[in-house]
């Protein structure tokens, strides 16, 4: 059965590393792989012609495909938006909840061939390789009631941070599952001590333990996982959190890696279907340059492989020609270092394809 | 006029810690400083005695003191306590609540002498010195509705997050004040693209900042604040945000310096009144043990003396003499390191005492 594969390439560098995944994609198909790929807009650039960052034909392809890719979305072009559903970050939110994307995966790993890169020193992040597992289509990010208004004469802003049970249980279910297949270490991370919401999630993960007796649950208040992560980062092996918490702290450990331009993640929903991009954004600022890192896109097409296609092979094949671009020093500028070979967007595909 | 101070020691290293703080203060009053100093019960430690976290005779006491010294609360004793009301943390929200201490400045700054104590690669941490600015007594700490309940067959835990522009005012106007006190430039952290109450709250800071033409103000998304306090967090001078960003953020921020151990913390009402204490936490692993670091609680002594009791050069004398110390090579273990001198908690109250 033909899979059909979404590219939704966005905004800022989105379209120049979308661009290499649609190489690296056309070269799994002469290599044997039975994709059929399509194109479609999301974000501020769908915005721009069809005054939505969600339109419902990119909605109606994205329910049809079996996998997507996206690059990433918003800009400063948007931010001034009054409405804020129209903003670029829309389409991403829309795309996830409509999918039901709600099992977020954002490992945190280093490239050994990239250890210096990171601000930390290298004994206390060789070897990193954590798996955040963020809930994506619950908390904060969706609760209601949410708005602005005007309340004793003066106005208000106001959010809601909500969970079931059978969300948490849900997203709870994937992590346990999740460290089985990796170090059967989990720590969940809430602020149990002071919001309510955590305590209910707290508690349901307690419940799932003991289905799960090979696996070391632990929990951590969210300002100490923040502490921890910059303190030793080596001690986690998977991280389970809600939407808001998942944000800030993969995005922290990413960043622990140095290169948060390899990093790729998934975004999952119930029947295996899965949204793929890079952990960084849309970096407005190097756009349209032939400078930005488009590994993290590529490597999201071999978990696209792995997760949602169940190619493994052929992901293990990608990774593996990433792997021998940096052994022979080709760097993009965010990950240059003294002694390695200075390439763009554009030559790093190449090189990819080349050692594919 | 005998200013009050209150001295609330609190849980786990609380006790230990604020001891010699304790010492410290008779040494300020044997140097001329004209105050009285009271003792009361907080966090599990009340709970113990009074069966309330903030016990009504605390309360009382720290409404009538100029000041309040808080060393920690909490630990895993409480940590069962069915009644989220009744915890040790309840102690401590209900005293900044009461005493309306919405303004929390949380420094990270890194002392020369422990420059090596940090995760970073010192390059990039040398000469840190970072103001955080954090709202207190507001946002979703606070916020109603909250709970657990049974809804469509289930449970759902829910809190609000939530800001009325007179709260952002008040804090946007202590952080701009602030900047204006230091290197001028303010970076306001919210997640404007995603959630309304930070919508509000970017709108407010961009209405005061022409009141406050020498400072920079800048914005930055929650997420992203994270990845570059990691990446570069040389770039900060103040920064402002809500209490559980600011919670979050302050927390990796200090641990950036390797010696949270050292970093003291403010917070204060609109009359000035200020609960000066460590921004470490009680550390229920350690009490009792006399390896605890009192640096912090000293320096709380310090922050205190500049900023209720207006006492600059007293607080001056205690920040030389807790340098001379670390100069002289003294170190509890938190930040001990080679070829430096091992002390216990007493050991080091001693020696500040001897150099102040
Ligand atoms: C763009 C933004 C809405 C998004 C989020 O906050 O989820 C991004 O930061 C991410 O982490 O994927
Ligand atoms: C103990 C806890 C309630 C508290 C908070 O979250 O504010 C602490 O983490 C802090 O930062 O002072």
């Amino acid at each position: 059965m033909t899979h059909k594969v979404l590219l939704l390439p966005g905004d800022g560098i989105g379209p120049e590393i979308a661009a290499q995944a649609a190489r690296l994609l056309k070269a799994c198909q002469e290599a044997g792989l039975d994709i059929e790929v399509e194109e479609g807009l999301v974000g501020g650039s769908a915005y721009d012609v069809h005054g939505e960052p969600l339109p419902a034909e990119t909605l109606e392809k994205a329910k049809a495909a079996s996998a997507i890719l996206l690059g990433a979305v918003g800009g400063p072009k948007w931010d001034k938006l009054e409405d804020l559903s129209k903003r670029p970050e829309k389409g991403l939110l829309g795309l996830r909840k409509n999918l039901g994307l709600f099992g977020n995966l954002r490992p945190a790993m280093l490239y050994p061939q990239l250890a210096s890169a990171s601000s930390l020193k290298s004994e206390l992040v060789a070897g990193l390789d954590i798996m955040i597992v963020r809930e994506l289509t619950g908390g904060i990010y969706f609760g209601q009631p949410r708005g602005i208004e005007e309340r004793n004469g003066e106005r208000v802003g106001f959010n809601t941070y909500i969970y079931s049970e059978s969300e948490i249980e849900r997203i709870g279910r994937v992590a346990f599952e999740m460290a089985q297949k990796r170090g059967k270490k989990l720590c969940s991370v809430d602020k149990a001590n002071v919001l309510e919401v955590t305590i209910l999630w707290r508690e349901v993960m307690e419940r799932l333990a003991p289905e799960y007796p090979d696996v070391e649950l632990s929990h951590m208040y969210v300002d100490n996982a923040a502490m921890q992560l910059v303190r030793a980062p080596k001690q986690f092996d998977v991280v389970v959190t809600g939407n808001m918490f998942g944000d800030i702290l993969s995005d922290a450990a990413a960043m622990l890696t140095g290169s948060i331009g390899m990093l790729p993640s998934a975004s999952l929903n119930e029947s295996g279907q899965g949204m793929y991009e890079p952990c960084h954004g849309s970096a407005p600022d190097i756009a349209g340059q032939n400078v930005a890192n488009p590994l993290a896109m590529m490597l999201s097409v071999a978990m696209m492989l792995r997760y949602s296609l169940n190619e493994t092979a052929m992901a293990e094949r990608i990774e593996a020609a990433v792997g021998s671009v940096l052994d022979n020093g080709l760097r993009t500028a965010d990950i240059a270092s003294e002694g390695t070979r200075r390439v763009s967007t554009v030559e790093m595909g190449d090189a990819v394809l080349a050692a594919f």
